[in-house]
């Protein structure tokens, strides 16, 4: 297959998968999910992923069908369906198929979606152009949910002007991207906002965390400014996809650039972490 | 039919209805609603309900697909198709059908769902029970969009504490609850809420400012605390499907009940009309 869709047991190409019109996804994007990176069969960072998924669920009540181990066996096994090597692995969890009505269904039977769909590695030398923009979304942005209206938004302002992304902030401080972490180099030290709830704890924003220590970098997490991430020696966002990528204007203004040789060791060290994990 | 669930021109019973996984509803919430009642084949306030829709299409640059006029006569020839006379009825918009980014998707084509099913009118002497919640939702909330999960939440933790709804509230400001509006009567004024973007400004809401003059009580869009709602002569929630409803308690303690008068001239004043509009 090029593309795989499955939900509940059923598969097909992602674009002939149909689905209850009454999962309540549909009605109040009742659900979590995540995202991640496969190369040669392997999911990168499944078992992070898994977790967070379970937290995630957990947060909202949302019941996981399955065990974890019996979580990473299905999508392994699904990616073997897949023709191309390196894949985008998406999969949610929903809570159940019921008439609408707010309060949850009476035993809720959680539908288990999943999407793989081939994915081309970045070239992480290609810098990026970013604008701001008032994060105004709920205050769960720790959860990883389908109520993404506001990053759809912001990210569709990016585009338009011509941009990858759009960094959040609420009044001066900096939060995140509408789908990816954000961070600085300064004088040598690393600085990203802590994981409170504002921000979604990223799988490879934890993987630049570790990296520090043995790359002899200081790293604060502590939250961060407009102007501190406007005359910050390097900015970049990390993320699934985006892995770890540096911005060289935000809002037309040139940014970052005076730290290449650290931002090169982090890069390099997130690859390497992917490429050693997943021959 | 006994419900009737509709998608881009295909109809069936609604628990039988599927869409296709890619709609945007499924995975980024990315849509608008409204939801209305009908009785004897009359959609009570319907011009309202679709004005309101294009305003929340048009705040988030959906496209609406067919005109007003068109709009109401699909929805009532749709309405013919079920059997019971009082029904509940509702339409969305989402953004289209694509492969998932957050992005707008490349001239999106707006999908219309819809769903009708039997409605029994709330019996409005019968009062109910509220409990708090802190309001954590987006800065939004004046768009009736498909970002839901804190109303969810919210509607959840008042069914498990044995309440009809949840009122949220900022701080000490109440701003709306759950799936409907909340207003106070104190000494012989109404106050409800301003229709800023912390409330979605109801139907029901509109109608009842629209009476106040009508039945001689002065009325204040002004928000309130916490301490005027558990202090006031009476509290009561609107909404298209609880009308006017008056609450007896908040959080387990006692309030309103001091001026039952007037406030059964406001949900005369709405059932009445009702009636009118939909003989």
């Amino acid at each position: 297959m090029k593309t795989l869709g499955y939900y509940n047991g059923d598969t097909a190409e992602i674009c002939d998968m149909r689905v209850p019109m009454n999962d309540r996804a549909c009605w109040f994007g009742d659900g979590v999910y995540e995202a991640a990176l496969a190369a040669n069969g392997v999911i990168f960072a499944l078992e992070d992923h898994i977790n967070r998924l379970f937290r995630s669920a957990s947060m909202l009540e949302i019941d996981v069908p399955l065990g974890k181990a019996e979580l990473k066996e299905l999508l392994v096994s699904l990616l073997k369906k897949v023709e191309s090597s390196v894949n985008f692995v998406y999969w949610q969890l929903t809570r159940g198929t019921a008439d609408r009505s707010h309060a949850f269904p009476e035993n809720p039977k959680t539908n288990l979606w999943v999407t793989i769909k081939p994915f081309t590695m970045p070239d992480l030398r290609q810098k990026i152009k970013l604008i701001t923009v008032e994060d105004t979304r709920f205050l769960h942005c720790n959860i990883k949910t389908l109520n993404l209206l506001p990053n759809v938004m912001a990210s569709e302002k990016a585009k338009k002007a011509g941009a990858k992304e759009a960094v959040f902030h609420r009044a001066e401080r900096v939060t995140e991207c509408s789908h990816s972490n954000i961070h600085i180099l300064k004088n040598s030290v690393l600085r990203t906002a802590p994981a409170d709830n504002f921000i979604l704890a990223g799988i490879t924003r934890a993987h630049i965390l570790q990296c520090c220590p043995v790359l002899g970098i200081k790293a604060e997490e502590k939250a961060f400014t407009i102007t501190d991430m406007m005359t910050a020696d390097e900015v970049f966002i990390s993320g699934t996809t985006s892995f770890c990528t540096a911005a060289d204007h935000i809002n037309g203004i040139p940014v970052g650039g005076r730290d290449p040789g650290l931002l090169k060791k982090i890069q390099d060290f997130l690859l390497d972490k992917f490429n050693k994990e997943t021959i």
